[in-house]
Order: structure tokens, then C-alpha cells, then sequence
């Protein structure tokens, strides 16, 4: 996990900052029967109580549990603003992550009850409420990525130090500043989850929201699938590149919100797959 | 997708065979600014209705909804058995999966409410009750897979014609009877979540639960995650092998019900991540 120098400024918000080992050896036997000892990420259950009520469970890496519980509760569109949040305390002994809100839970029963109706999307989040959150969203027409720009931010990614170079099975996301010609690693979280990363990163960028300026870069090495777009498109983020490729609706999210959609980035290739015109020659 | 000629007789019970392409042209633009057209893998909502009442939506490549339905039910433990269903009748012109059952959603409205408590894991399934099912179970001790047999299964995977091949960004799921020293590939199926695409042949052996007998085996192009050990263990499959690599609950969960897991299986090689005394030299 990586994360730039700033720190949040949200008044009155309290933050545990719960941390465990993110990975464990264990003993495997190969091909010739060769007992080896390698590293392996955890995954643990994380179960999310808001003002007490219980929520849901995440299986999650834990690298940043904190954040995660804020990502998760942004993109699911359960609290509207971080303000409203007084405290949020993960306790590992025991698994949990206590969210406590200012206003009471009254709002938040009648969104979560349309969770049980809509929810799901393969991916335990509310597909119909995330469909309609997007539909009204532009992303800001001027904001461009030059080519040398992109290659150097998959450059970063690839010398980033990681836990999947150490253990594997997890995936990653990166979120860039594209202020200064040299792309900026401003934060990187890996997880069991491709979901998971990316609410990380929503839910630390929902803290610095005040100090996050200029356009953005999100990274992933998951698939852009639907969801992902989605969330990159909530966060504000005009730019989503993936080691990988994209699904049709993916494709269709991307090209309605203005998301400039790029896969298969390796090296010096990659596949625009939306808004290319984002996209400039250096 | 691949189906072995096992055909299923659930006496009763009607199945739709909803079929649209997997697949979608679009253009991309490449690092030289050259367009291409490209194969990408569709992605379509299909919300599943029980008995009129709306359960949840699930993100599909859609090649077998109907059995997708069913082993969604069943690894959620929302149905204990293919016999109480009357029928899944799944219409794309609406996205919808109208599932019908004989007895009506007296039982299954309690197991919801459990969902809205424990539901989650990230994957949007009820990590707590899988835990629970999970709890007594222990795989046949007797089961044996050779060496020549793993490796023969790797290979005919590697030979299956796929989606993946064509579009990427799909996950793949294989069952194979390990009944003769051949392993045979019964049932081979995409999609976009590879939840799903174990989900689907957890539906089509539910179907088919009379006439599978013998060891099988489950191959995962996706992690072994808790997630997916536990459903494989809920199938009574022994053997689950992988591309990829295993967390940390993975493997406490194969290393609880004597399911050995294989990972980084490619080519000749591979790593046995638990209980290697199922795995024999030729």
C-alpha cells in the first residue's frame, strides 16, 4: 500500500487505523514433489455495522479496512456526504467495522431495504441505484491523458512494490494526478476483491475530496466491467486503464459518461476502447 | 460452452434455453492509432424474480441462464432441492429470470431476511451461511487424482475452444468425472463473474445429481478464494485446480473438509496447496 503525503481534514471524523500482516506462508508441495514455502494473501471477514444495525460482510485483504468501509458506503450510495459520519473503528479481534453517523439510521433503512431488491450484480452491490446515479453524469469534456503520460503511469504500476509480486491472488488499483506531466502515484491498494481496491480508493479520496484537484487516472488490474466504470465514473475520473480488457457494457457505461476507456495497457501497448480523442499524441 | 450429452430428467420441472451471442464487435485504437475491430464479451443484466417477487440482479455473459438461476439458488442455500421447483423461464427481452416453485416463498422469504444480515462477502452471497453449511462437511476420503490425470485436465482445458480466446475478459469454470484414467470434461462454461460460471455448473450437476457419479474435479481460471473452495466442497468435488493462486481462507477452508487444492497449474507444472496425499505420482 502506497499513499501520498496528504492527510484528511474532515472535522470531527475519527479514524482507527487497524493494520495486520497482510500475507501468511504456507507449505505447498510442486510438480516434484518439493515441499515449498510461499507467502499467500489473508482474507478476512469484515462485517460493517452502521449504528449498530449489521450490514454486510466483505472478505477482504485489510490493508486499509477504514477506507474500504467508506468506499463501500459512497459507491453503494448509502451515505451521501463523509461529513456525516462521526466515527468509523475496525476492530480486528472480532472482525468488525462500527460505523457511527450523526443523523441516525432512519434514511439509511429505507436505502438499504431497496438493496435487498436491486441489489446483487454478481458483485453485492446496487446495480439499479448505480445505473441511475450515472445516468445524469458528464465527465469534464477538456480533460485529455498525452500518450507518454500513459506509459508512464504504467511504468509506476509496474515497479510498484506489491503483494501480488510477493503472494499473488490479489488485484490492484492505482489512482494518478495527471496535474504535472509525470503522472503522480497518489494511492495503491491491492485486495483480495478488484471491488474492494476501488472502494478503497473512493473512500480515501472522499476524505481529501477538498484537496484532490485537476484530473485523475484510475488503474486497475481487473476487467473494466460495468461496475468498475461505474465507480471510476461516481469518483469523477475521466481516465480507467487495465492490464486487461472490458466488457459490452463496460464499453456502453464508458462511452455515455464521457470515460476515456483504455486496456490491455503493457509496456508501450494498449487498446483505447472509448473517447479516444482524450487521448493526444505527445 | 461445452455440455457432456447427459441430459437432465427432473421430472417436471421446465427449463427455458434463452440464448443470445456472447460476444460483440467493437473498435479500438491501438498504440500506432490504428483502429481495430475486436471481439469483447457482453455483459447483461438478468434479474431473477421467485415467485414474483424480485430477488436480485445478477451480471451475466448469459451462455446458460437458466442453470446460472438454479446453482445461484442452490449455493445460496435459498432452495434445498431442485425438485421444489416448477420452473426458470428467462426472457432477455426483459432481463429477467421468472423462477416458479411448488411450495411458494414462505421459506425462502425468512432465508432473504438472513441475506440482508450476513449477505455480502464481497461477491454478494451469505458468507455466514455458507460457513454454516460448510461446517460438518467432509469430503470422501478415498479419493485419488494421478498426476497424469491432472495434467491431461490442464491440457484439455488449454484445447477448449472459448470466449476467452475470442474476446477475453471472461472467467472459465470446467467439471471433469475423474471416473476413468481420461479425465472427461462434462461441462465447460464462461462468464463475466467466475462466480457465475461456477454458480452455472453448480445449477447444471444439481440437475443432473442422479446420474454424477465418481470423483470429480473443478477447474477455476479465477482464485481460489473461500468462496469458490466452499462451493466446490458444497458439490462434493475433492479437487479444485487453478491458474491462479489461493488465499489464506482458501486454504483453511480445503485444508477443514479435505479438498485439495492445486494452483499455478500450467503446462507440467503446478503447486498442491493442501491434503497432497490425494494427489499420487503415475
Amino acid at each position: 500500500m502506497i499513499a501520498c503525503a496528504m492527510t484528511h481534514r474532515t472535522p470531527g471524523l475519527k479514524l482507527t487505523e487497524a493494520r495486520l500482516p497482510l500475507t501468511c506462508q504456507i507449505t505447498a508441495y510442486d510438480e516434484n514433489d518439493q515441499a515449498r514455502s510461499l507467502a499467500i494473501p489473508v482474507e478476512r471477514a469484515l462485517t460493517i455495522y452502521v449504528d449498530k444495525r449489521e450490514l454486510i460482510t466483505l472478505m477482504t485483504l485489510g490493508a486499509r479496512p477504514e477506507w474500504l468501509v467508506l468506499g463501500y458506503l459512497r459507491n453503494q450510495g448509502l451515505i451521501d456526504r463523509v461529513q456525516d459520519l462521526e466515527s468509523v473503528t475496525v476492530d480486528w479481534e472480532v472482525g468488525a467495522a462500527a460505523v457511527k453517523t450523526r443523523r441516525g439510521i432512519e434514511a439509511l433503512q429505507s436505502r438499504t431495504e431497496r438493496r435487498v431488491v436491486t441489489t446483487g450484480c454478481g458483485q453485492g452491490s446496487m446495480f439499479g441505484a448505480l445505473m441511475e446515479q450515472v445516468a445524469g453524469l458528464q465527465l469534464p469534456p477538456q480533460a485529455t491523458l498525452a500518450r507518454s503520460q500513459l506509459f508512464a503511469l504504467v511504468d509506476t504500476i509496474r515497479q510498484t512494490e506489491s503483494t501480488y509480486k510477493s503472494a499473488g491472488s490479489v488485484h490492484a488499483c492505482g489512482l494518478f494526478s495527471l496535474a504535472h506531466p509525470q503522472p503522480e502515484l497518489l494511492l495503491f491498494i491491492e485486495d483480495v476483491g478488484r471491488h474492494n481496491a476501488v472502494d478503497t480508493i473512493a473512500g480515501w479520496s472522499w476524505l481529501l475530496s477538498t484537496q484532490l484537484q485537476g484530473p485523475m487516472a484510475l488503474y486497475t488490474t481487473g476487467r473494466l466491467t460495468s461496475e468498475m466504470v461505474i465507480k471510476a465514473a461516481q469518483m469523477g475520473v475521466p481516465f480507467v486503464i487495465s492490464r486487461s480488457g472490458i466488457t459490452q457494457m463496460g464499453h456502453q457505461v464508458a462511452q455515455a459518461v464521457g470515460l476515456c476507456a483504455i486496456g490491455r495497457a503493457l509496456n508501450r501497448r494498449y487498446l483505447c476502447f472509448s473517447h479516444p480523442q482524450r487521448l493526444l499524441p505527445d
